[in-house]
Formats: structure tokens, C-alpha cells, sequence
């Protein structure tokens, strides 16, 4: 037959190029046995700890550069690489190793009526683009994660790492391709500029899915724009919600440790609503515990009313308030008439992330799941506790807030998609 | 708390003042337990039939414009319900009844080691919108379907079935309605111009996923242009490939089924590929076969040369025929070198929904069956047999094509979204 030949590298922009060898690569990836993933991901693991010196020297003059245009300390040390935090990236490495993988799982199957043996088997989604912001290790988190189901990957950092980046992916790229497997399953998408996210954005057909993982502009941008599919991950405007048969001692509890354990994560809480028949026994207990972890309230009329008597920092919440995702030490309160209110406001406000409700009562805590739809609904628990790590999961690409696809921290299987094989003796309808 | 007021229907257009009635009978139809949703099931299929003359009358203005219009045939009998095909209608509604409601399904459950417990269940994905072409029973199959999974439609059909479907919407609502359950939960969107498809595709965060259903052209406006999550159906460019190991009484059964059993559906056959070690055994058998089932062969060179001692009419095939979706008695065919090759063109021009293999090679169907990436791998069997109905699901909303969310056919699971339910007893971080 006349088979057109397809030279994709002739006329195409670097991006596109990238996609293409990316889509050979996943070819090649997809019916791969665990064991030469494992072994691939066993040769990056040792070659991060022996080219350690080389990143940590391609990280300096990130730093550096940072320092000049006057980042602040908090983001030049998420961007930081030290030989122990490449250690400690090697380590996540091995752990992935360890994690089952989700290819050629059977979903379902069944024999049909007719005698076809119907199977559902995990495969990988095929190429993976991942847009996403400072911190280096994600460059490695990512890839890993990737490569073990079965997925290239197309890296496009932020442009305050591409030197980090650069190195990162040479190594990634010399361990792959010397355990032979394609090197062009973990490629670094070429160019700084926003150029390079709109035509990922447009290589429908050649790049699977998109996850930007970073700010909310970030993501907005790329949800709105982009035509190839999108896992919108990680807006938290997160809720605790004590019910009126809440142990208070245990909802104090919930409230800082969801607040105030790590604010600038996105399973922080960031309003507070409170049933009004607790309102009086609760609220003073947790306004001084707020004040004492530093957090600054935001409050409606019914919390403010409880101010004079505090020793927190209670400022009138704005309109604004109820809908921000501080990742901060502060946090927006109201007092609700009963527990249909807070779902209300729940549902209005939350970004659908995860919602906690503290109570003793049966009856409202399965009220409270059943009505409210956020990836992660929490009874008696910190909001905190909505993470692929915490969850088991070993490992974790992102939290999607959607509902399509995966919904919640990420996985290995929610890297995968899946197809029927159907299997007959001649089978015709 | 100073809760702001939204009052949605004062300024906003149909279309979402629509989509926020729908967003409000999701929240109520979410918690529902299968007896409501299926009483109000038996009332759909009930008022069905004791209303079939006033949606019999609706279809006729139809049916006459279309005739006005000078619409074919084959059109217009797509579009026309007659007392018959409305009692079937019916019927398909009781089918669904019986299915069993994937809301609540625990798809995953364990208790973590600090003891809280983990548990992934199945809820709607919330509001679904459907844009389909003609067939008005579409309008009711899809309101069940969605009704059933817990998800409020948003129905946007063709402005040449509008009488048709606003008479069945209506009959629809009144079920519903009468039922106790919110009739919003099945609206047909207003306005028969395009702005209304623009209007459902920019509604992100009121309308959580839109499935097109129909031509080539509707899915690729709605791909390109929704914000809003599309599930992508439908195009079918299959083929069967025939090994060098096939049975070739088999190979002929299976062609002629995938071909010329139903030509008009996205499961059908639209490649020929041929192993060169059987090609004189089986083209000669395959041609005389498609020459009786008044099948026109578009075929590359090396099946050219059989066609002088065939009674087939086959024609030379261009570049264009190899990504055709005939839907059609037509069939591009080539020959291959090897399996492998017949991979490579699959991987080039397949729309990834259904690819056979026949071969009694247990080494190929294997190979076969790892390389090839599409919704359904079929071997020795009819690429006929990707349907919901033929795989069991009772039930089927579309064919996916894409890798997202759900892939192949979609049944009542695959329009539902996870939540993770978290219990604890006071536990933090």
C-alpha cells in the first residue's frame, strides 16, 4: 500500500516536535512489562544521586538569578535544591518503584451471553503534559510517576527553574535512555515563554491530557484555552463546619490543625461556619485558640459579635471573604442557622475541594455527606488529611477538583485510561 | 451572616437561567434513593403511552417541514415517531428501571493506618448537557439515563425535531413533576439557533459535562469550543485486519459482518487490512464477499491487482480513504507486510474506536491486542459488538472516544463522578 510518509520533524515548531517523539515514545511505553519501568526508575534514582553536584549546580544559578530580580526568601526556598533534598527526591523515586502498576489491571469482564469474553484493562493515557510552577521537584515527581504507568510525559516548568529543570531532565533522560527505554518518554518542553503552553494547549490528537498544577491564573489559562483535555487540580477554599452536637474540644482540635498545620497547601480550611446552637460555647474556645496559632478571623456579624471578649484578631469579613482561598494564617467565619445552611453556603462558596463537618451525631454527619459534593468530604477528621500520601496512594500528581475523570488526589490509576478487549470464536451479530 | 442574594433569573438569558434551574434539581436529585428515581421512571414510561397521540401530533409538524424542506428520506424516517416506535420509547424507559443505580457504589474502601476510614463512592456528576442531531428518541433516552444516574439534562436537540422533543420534554417534566421529584431536572434548552450550543459550552461551574452526539462537524465545534468538560463520541474509522494465521471462512464472516450488517453506525468497518502471506487466499474470497453484500472496495495497489478476477467493484483508494468514515457500503482495503504494519496504519489513521484482528496465532492476537490503543480491541469477532447493549451495560449514553473519564461505551457508571468519605474520631495531622 501507499503509505504517506509522515515527517513531522521537517516544518514543525520545537513544541510540536516534542509531542510527536513523545507520542513515539508512549508507543513504545504502553505494552511494557513493570519490571523495565522499574528498572528504568531504579537507573534515575541512582544516577540523582550521583549527578547530585551537577543539579545542585545548574539549581545555583536559578538561585542566583532570583535573588537578583528580588524573589522573595519563602519562594527561593521552594525552588532550593540541596544534595539532600536531591536525596530526598531519589528517595520518592524508589518509593514509586515499590507502587503496584495500574497497566493491564482488569477492571471488569465478563463472559457475554453469546460467549465473548469481555475484559476492561487499564492502559496509559499515553502522553501527559504537565504545566506547572517553581518547585523543581515536581520535574521528578512527575516524571516518575509517568513512566511507571506507562506515560510520556512533556515537562513545561516554570521558566524561574529552567536551569534546575535543564539538568533534572538530562539526567532523568541519560537513566531512561541507558536502561533502553526511549529517552523521549521524559522530555522538558522547549522554550520559556507562554508560546510553548498555548501550543500544548493545541496539540490535540498528539498530547492526551494537560495538568497544570500551580496558582489559579495558571490553571484558569489553561482550562479555558485549551482544547487538548484538562485535570483541573488543586483551588481549596476548604470548610470546617462544627454541628450543634460537635465535641468541642475535638472541633478546636479539627479547626487548627486544618487551619493552621500548613496554611499554604491547598487541604487547608479557610472558612469556619458554626452551627448558632453551639455558637456560644464554641466560638470564644476557638477565637483564642486561633489567636493563639496567629491566624487572623474573618468574621460575619454573629463572630464579631464574640470579638470584644477575644484576645484574636478579628477583622469584619468582606463579600470576598467567603469565596478566597487565603493560604495564609486567616480564615473567614460566619455562624449558620443549622446544618442545611452551611450546605448552602458550602455550595455556594466552596471551590469543592474538601469540606469537614465535626459532630457527634449520626444523623448530621450523614446529612452533611450526602448533601455536600466536594472531592472529599470529612467526618470527624482534618481537612488535611485530603492527600494522595495520607490516603495510601504512595504517591500523588495533583488533586483534581473535577468531576470528570479523577476526582480527589491522583494516583497512579487515575494516570491510566482503559480499553475493552473483546475476545470471540468468530463472533458475528 | 450577610449571605449575598443570587438572584439568578433576573439577568441572565434562557440558557442559563436553564442551566441554574438544572444546578438546583441536582442538588436535589443527588441524594435520592433508587425507589424515588425509578417511581418517577414508571411514570415517564406510563404518561408515554397515555400521551403517544399528542406526541405523534407534535412529530408531524415536524416531519412536515422537514418534507417542506426537501429532507431525504432516510432522514425523515429517523425523525418520525410513530404510536409504535413511542410504545418502544416507553419500553426503553422501563429497561432502565431495571438497571441497577451506580450512585453510592463504593468503588474503593479501606481503613488507613491511623484508623481513619477511606471510603471512594460514586455520585452524578451533577449537570449533564446533551447535543444530538434528529433522532428524538434520543430526548428520552438520555433524560432516563441521567434521571436514573441522579444527574439533572440539559437537552439540546435539533431545531428540525424541536415540536417532537418540546412535546416529549413536556411529558417528560409532567412525570417528573408528578412523581415529587423536581422537574427541572429535565429541561429542553431554549432557542433553536447555534447561540444556544455557544451558550451551554461557555457555562462552566453550572453544567459539568457535555456529551455531543452526531456528525463529525457538531463534535469538533464542541470539542474545540466548550470550556465546559466535553466527553468526546462517536467517530468510528475501524478496521479488521486479517493475520497471515487467519481462519479464512472467518475472516470473510467477520469483514462482511463489521462492514455490511449495519453500514450506518460508528462500529461499523471502514478498513480492510490484509497480511500479504494470506493475501491470495483470502482478497479473491474477500472481494466476491463485498461484491454480494454490494460493497465498493477502495483499495491501495497490492489488492488492486486481485480485482480484474473479481466480480467486486473496486476502485483505487487516495490519501483521503484511509481516514474516511464511509458509513457507507463502501471499504477502503490494503495490504500489509505484517502485523506490525498493520499497527503502524491503524495507529496513522484510526479514530482509536474499534479494531478487529482475526487470526487462530495466539502469539499475534496477543501483539495485537497490546499495540493497538483503541476503545475496543476485538479478536475473532465483529468490531460490530462495541456497543453498551452487546457488552451488557442495558443501557448506553454514547461512545466515548476519548481516554478521559470514560472510554467506549458508556452505561449509567460512566455518568457519575467519586467522592472520598473520610471518618474519623477527631483525628489531625
Amino acid at each position: 500500500m501507499t503509505s504517506p510518509s509522515l515527517n513531522p520533524y521537517d516544518s514543525l515548531t520545537p513544541v510540536t516536535q516534542a509531542a510527536y517523539r513523545a507520542r513515539a515514545a508512549a508507543n513504545d511505553l504502553a505494552p511494557l512489562p513493570r519490571a523495565e519501568k522499574d528498572d528504568a526508575l531504579a537507573a534515575i534514582a541512582d544516577a540523582l544521586e550521583v549527578r547530585t553536584a551537577e543539579i545542585v549546580k545548574a539549581n545555583a544559578k536559578d538561585i542566583a538569578r532570583a535573588r537578583e530580580a528580588g524573589t522573595s526568601e519563602s519562594i527561593i526556598d521552594r525552588l532550593t535544591l540541596t544534595p539532600e533534598r536531591v536525596r530526598a527526591i531519589a528517595s520518592d523515586v524508589r518509593d514509586v518503584i515499590a507502587l503496584p502498576d495500574p497497566v493491564g489491571t482488569v477492571v471488569r469482564g465478563n463472559t457475554l451471553p453469546n460467549g465473548i469474553d469481555l475484559r476492561q484493562v487499564r492502559v496509559p493515557l499515553g502522553v501527559v503534559g504537565i504545566i506547572y510552577e517553581a518547585r523543581p521537584n515536581v520535574t521528578v515527581d512527575a516524571a516518575a510517576l509517568c513512566l511507571k504507568s506507562g506515560n510520556a510525559v512533556l515537562l513545561r516548568g516554570s521558566s524561574s527553574a529552567y536551569e534546575s529543570n535543564t539538568a533534572l531532565v538530562r539526567v532523568l533522560r541519560d537513566a531512561v535512555g541507558g536502561s533502553g527505554l526511549p529517552a523521549d518518554a521524559i522530555q522538558l518542553v522547549p522554550g520559556e515563554s507562554r508560546d510553548s503552553v498555548t501550543e500544548l494547549m493545541r496539540a490535540r490528537g498528539l498530547v492526551d491530557v494537560l495538568i497544570p498544577r500551580g496558582g489559579a491564573s495558571l490553571i484558569k489559562n489553561v482550562v479555558e484555552n485549551s482544547i487538548v483535555p484538562v485535570i483541573e487540580t488543586g483551588t481549596g477554599n476548604c470548610h470546617v463546619y462544627v454541628d450543634a452536637a460537635a465535641d468541642i474540644d475535638m472541633a478546636v482540635d479539627i479547626l487548627i490543625n486544618s487551619k493552621a498545620q500548613r496554611p499554604s497547601v491547598c487541604n487547608a480550611a479557610e472558612t469556619l461556619l458554626v452551627h448558632q446552637d453551639i455558637a456560644d460555647a464554641f466560638v470564644p474556645r476557638a477565637l483564642d485558640a486561633l489567636a493563639d496559632a496567629g491566624v487572623t478571623v474573618h468574621a460575619d456579624p454573629r463572630i464579631l459579635a464574640y470579638a470584644p471578649q477575644s484576645k484574636a484578631t478579628v477583622v469584619e469579613a468582606h463579600h470576598d471573604d467567603w469565596e478566597t482561598e487565603y493560604l495564609s494564617y486567616d480564615i473567614a467565619a460566619a455562624v449558620v442557622d443549622d446544618l442545611d445552611k452551611a450546605v448552602e453556603h458550602i455550595r455556594l462558596w466552596s471551590s469543592g475541594h474538601t469540606e469537614a463537618i465535626v459532630t457527634t451525631s449520626q444523623a448530621a454527619a450523614r446529612r452533611f455527606t450526602q448533601l455536600v459534593d466536594s472531592t472529599t468530604v470529612a467526618v470527624n477528621a482534618s481537612t488535611r488529611f485530603t492527600d494522595g500520601g495520607q490516603f495510601g496512594f504512595g504517591a500523588e500528581i495533583g488533586i483534581s477538583t473535577q468531576k470528570l475523570h479523577a476526582r480527589g488526589p491522583m494516583g497512579l490509576p487515575e494516570l491510566t485510561s482503559t480499553k475493552y478487549i473483546v475476545t470471540g470464536d468468530g463472533h458475528i451479530r
